[in-house]
This record gives structure tokens, sequence and C-alpha cells, in this order.
């Protein structure tokens, strides 16, 4: 009864690839602090600045405003703070907008006081509001200090893409700050801290592929910069002290040239296997829902609903049938609730919603034993009598 | 002119050894989020409790008490902070009391504002003062809330064990809790959490032949508790969210398992190897200083001075030679100042300091190569004319 397993949560953790493994492998080698002066420690050092190029290629930044940091939800809580430094004078952010479909990293505001967070709704599509986001930034009370935004550029949930460049616009025009969560867009699509206009990128290794435990705060300049979350020796330049996470990093850079390379042939593959998945899904049930398949989305993701099948149930019996995929967001310790993204699109508690993201190894064959599962589960969930 | 290598600066980061290198190779091997609930998340899960259960073992710890994060910097900064909570009920710590001589990571006093850090000075050999202590934690208002001290197990210059036990009963007396730096002893040394009284325990990984990028802060309970530096998902129970360092954390299992096995056969071995070094030094000339050499001092570290070589030229001129040493801690980006140990043990800031410390694999054959090194650097400094 031995079956192979299909990995299907490419949004929770992407398999590391061959790029980062080999990368760490030899950096495994190497020993040496990348802040000694001694040659070990230079050697580190060079291979560190590498990584740093190819980290900052994937988003068109600069090498030099890319801060490695432990994850994405660190770079989040190190950049969400009302502490902000313009050079060595401080600045006040008065307060936080987010999304309400943000992830948790980014929901729970890092440094700023729950008062001063401010959630912005979105579509039944699961796209933000951006009228809601311009009433609130029109009225904002500048005497708190300046505004800041934070809007992900591709839910994790649904996949749906967001309007980051039209927000951006908006939050400037208000003398504000955007922070863009790229950890689910990078390495998927197209994604430049100029063109978005983004202030602040977060970036994160695993989902591109590469190791987990580092992640990447991402800035478009240097003039405005948060107060250090973590304070000690001054690596990454005072911004972050701690030991770099040297073979994390070098996994990291690996993997970010790796996921330029090729990244639209790529995302068509994975385009076509998604349209095989969801044409499949349509086929043996009308009433499957595939949240946000109106709007624009990230190739890979699949969120859907099957009315009588809960979120809980559904995953499991996924499992057992030895497809991997989700209930919305893997974060702390298996906990399974309501999805907050579906909550904020105004489905009711009652609406499962299960994900299913692909990545670069996925295959046809992935695919069609995917669907032979949900054909299962779909017949046999409490309402089946209504299946097509 | 290729000539080997001697890497003689463990106390900034040990070379990876082969029990954290292996099972991070299968680890690497492994897809899946520790979050997830399908069988790759909990296979995932799985590993990574292992880790914890190896880690706890390092310190005497109960596994529910090791938090994982990303350094122990990252650890320091945790716990280091006003804001405390006993159960759900904030609770305010008034003050943190350091000794002058701690890791930057914890003199820098975390998320304490500045005036509420006081130093605790040291005597010239590089003992915390206990009697200065005790007079601090009298003089303490408890008004403002309880007094928590930091006071590391060994000093990463000197590697001069602090009275740790002594300091524990101090504090407990005076109502307040203790936070041990156990960075540079954890490994090299027996460490029991119970046993030294600690409240928390700082570790690093890489200090330990593990993977750079991990830290642990251990508890002795957990009725007080941090409030968290990093906000998100949840993981670690809610006091450190962000994706856990899979690979970091199960090379960091590891190596701490490896650690405790022929720890006092390898201590044994490190020490003989270390009076070899400092008694050939003492032969090539009788003015070098050994700090802490009156005290007890972890086996693997020696510190010295001799008078007329700066920090800056020596470590150049060792590491030319083809030993990688360092004047004090690597830290920030190879800065290279004055050591505030020594200014903390009342050196003036002409004396540099430079710092061998040794580790599983260094040879007597390393050993003599560094000698050699030690004696044509003597012979041409400035001051040489005083040589023995």
């Amino acid at each position: 009864m031995a079956r192979t397993r299909v990995y299907m949560d490419w949004n929770a953790t992407a398999p590391i690839g061959d790029p980062a493994r080999l990368s760490m492998l030899e950096a495994l080698q190497l020993p040496g602090n990348a802040s000694s002066v001694h040659a070990e420690g230079r050697a580190a050092r060079t291979a560190l600045e590498k990584a740093r190029r190819q980290v900052a290629a994937l988003v068109g930044a600069d090498p030099a405003h890319v801060i490695f940091t432990g994850s994405a939800t660190e770079a989040a809580n190190q950049v969400l703070t009302p502490d902000f430094r313009m050079g060595r004078s401080p600045l006040a952010i008065g307060r936080l907008y987010v999304s309400a479909i943000e992830h948790p990293a980014v929901r729970e505001g890092g440094r700023f006081p729950l008062e001063s967070v401010v959630q912005i709704g979105v579509t039944p599509s699961g796209v933000v509001d951006l009228d809601v986001l311009a009433a609130a930034l029109q009225a904002h009370d500048a005497s708190l200090g300046m505004p800041m935004v934070a809007l992900m550029l591709v839910n994790n949930e649904t996949g749906v893409i967001q309007p980051v460049v039209e927000a951006a616009r908006l939050v400037h025009e208000h003398g504000g700050m955007i922070v863009v969560d790229a950890v689910q867009a990078a390495g998927r699509m197209t994604v430049d801290i100029n063109e978005l206009g983004a202030d602040f990128l977060l970036l994160s290794s695993h989902k591109i592929a590469g190791p987990k435990g580092v992640g990447a705060l991402v800035t478009r300049g240097e003039a405005l910069m948060p107060a250090p979350l973590i304070r000690g020796g001054g690596q990454e330049k005072g911004h972050r002290s701690g030991t770099e996470n040297f073979h994390g990093i070098i996994g990291f850079g690996a993997a970010a040239e790796a996921a330029l390379e090729g990244l639209s042939e790529r995302n068509a593959a994975i385009a076509a296997l998604r349209r095989r998945l969801e044409e499949g899904m349509r086929q043996v049930t009308a009433d499957v829902i595939i949240h946000g398949d109106a709007v624009e989305r990230i190739a890979n993701t699949c969120f859907f609903s099957l009315p009588g099948l809960k979120s809980e149930t559904g995953q499991i019996a996924f499992d057992l049938e030895g497809i991997a995929i989700s209930a919305g967001s893997a974060c702390s310790s298996g906990k399974v609730g309501q999805s907050h993204v579906l909550s904020a699109m105004g489905f009711d508690a009652e609406t499962g919603g299960l994900r299913i993201s692909l990545g670069s190894t996925t295959s046809e064959a992935d695919i069609d034993a995917a669907l032979a599962a949900f054909e299962k589960i779909a017949r046999r969930r409490p309402s089946a009598g209504k299946a097509a």
C-alpha cells in the first residue's frame, strides 16, 4: 500500500532546490565568521556579499539595500514600527494601515501598539479596496506622524495579486511609506522594487526553494530606516545584530538566482497545470468555488471551497490520499480555524478553504492524482447529492 | 608558498562538525513546514522536536522550555525587556543590571531603554564584582518593578568563568531574575540550568560546531515570560513567530548531542594544548600578559597582550603567518577597537588584546605553528628589546 506522496503545499514551504542545496553543501565546508578580519572571515564575507547581490537582483534592488534577517516575519517586525529614523533623527510613524488579508506576520502589526493598526477591507474577490485605503489616508491625522501602509503583492491563500503600484502612488501622495510583503510573489512573477514603488519589501528564502530560517528586508533607499529590532554586535550595518546565518544566506542567494532563470517559461508551465487542475475540479463538481478566479492570480495557487466540506476534514482526507495540501496558511502549530482571508472576503465561518499550491517540480501526473483524490472527497462529502 | 591555515578562532565561530553537517544533509532532503498538518509537516515536526530534546539535554532543561531563535543575540533581545508577563498579566522589570564584560548583544540592553541599564564592574582578573552587584540590588527601587541581572557564564574574550551560582542566589534573594549568556560555556563545560539557578539561558549553535543562524532561549520555568520580540504566525508557542529554521535547528540538535559526548576527555585534551601554548608563549617572552590566568577559565581560550603590539597589527600579522585568531569578539563588520572587556578590567586603551581560541580539532602541530608565529611577531614588535 506504499504510494508516492504528492507535495502540493509550495506556498507553505517549497522543497529545497538543487541550486540552494549544492551551494549550502559547499558553504558548509567553509569555516569562518563573516565579521572576522582574518582570511577565513574574509572568505565568508565574500560569499555572503555574493548572496546579497543575488537576492537584490531578484527584486531589482541595490545590494547595499538588502538586510538579511532570520525570516520574513522578523523583517516584518523590524520595519513595522512607529520608531523610525531619518539619519540620526527620530521620525514618528503615526499609524499602520494593513489590508485585512495580510499574513499574520504583518497583520499583528509588528511593534505598533494594537490601537495604531487599522485594517483596510477587501472586495469579495480578495483584492484590497483602494477606495477604502484612499479614504483612510485622507482621514489620517498627520500630527501623529506619517502613515505607513502594508500591502502584500500576492496573497498567500488565494494567490490574488494586489494593486501595489496604485496603492504606493496613493500612499506617497499622502506623504507615507509602503511596506510590501513579496514573500509569495518573488521568484514567481517579476518583482521590481522601483517599478512597484515599494519603500520596503519583505522576502523569504524558503518560499523560493531556498532554506528556512532566512529572510530579508529590502529597502528602496536608506534615508528613512526603522530602529533596529535586534541590537548587539552591529552586523548588517547595525540594522540587524547577530552572527549571520551563513549557510542559509548562501542558499537563499543561490535560490534567488535560480528563481530568476527561466521564470516566464516555468510560470507558463505551472499556469497550464493549474488550468488542468481547475478544469478537472469543475468537471467533477459544478459547485466548487475557486476563490479569486475572476481577478489576476499568481500562477501556482488554487484556493477553493466545496460546500459541505470543512477545511480540517478536507485537508486530512487529501493527506490520507497521499496529497499534501493545506487549509490556508501553515504557521502556528497546526491550528486550523476559519481563514481570516475568507472572512475578509465576506464568507461565513462555515465556508472551509483548501489551498493547493504548485511548484517547479509539479507534474501532470501530480495534478491527475490530486484530481482523483478531489473526486473521491467531493463525492463522499455530506452534501454530495448536489454534486454534478 | 601555499601553506596550511591554522584556525584558532573557535570563540568567534566553530567550524561546523560532522554530526551537524550530516544531520543537515539528511534534513535538506525533507520537504515540509513543521507547522503543516500533513504527513510532510508532521515528519518535519518530529525531527524538530528531537532537536529540541537534544538542546535541552545540553543544559539540563525541560525540552518544553527551549525556544529556538535565529541567534543568541535574538534570544538576548527577546528576554532583555522590561515587558514581562506572568501568565496573561503584565509584569514590569524595573532595571537591568549587566556585568561590564557582557557581549554587546547583552550589554546593549535589548529592549530596555538605555537609562534602565546599569553596568556592574569587574575585578582586574575579569570576574564580576559580586559586592558591587549586591550593593546595586540592595539599592534597587522595587517600585519600578523587579530587578533583572544578566551575567555570562564564560566571558567570550578572556574565557574567565563567572560566579553565576552566587550571583543567582543574590538576585533571587532580592526578588529578581537572572539571565545567563551560556554561549561560550555550553558544550565546553557542564552547564545545568537548575544547578546554576539561572532563570534564562542564551545559547548559540555555531559556537558548538553547529550551523550559524540558530540560537535558543532556554527557560527554567514558564511562569514568567518576556513579551514576544517577533510576532506573527505564533510558532514556538507564540514566543517566537516565523517559520522555524528547520535545517539549522536539526544541525544545532546534532551538535548539542555531540558536544555532550566525551566532554571531559575533550576538555582535558584542549586544556593540555593551551598549557603547551601558554608555556611556550612565556618561554618566548616574559612580558606576555595572559588575561585571567589567575582565576578559573574555560579550557580553550587564551587572551593575551604583548606590550608594544596593537590588536590590529597583531591580528593581521598572525593572519599573514597563516594563523586565524582575533582581537576580542568578532561581531560587526571587522571593526577593531579597544576591547570593552580589557577596559572594564582596568587596562588602558593602549593595551591590545589578542584571542587564541581552540577547539576539538586543534592539534599539537597547530599549537607549535601558532607559537612559531608568536615568536616572530613578538621579536619584531617595537618594544621587542624588552623581550627575554
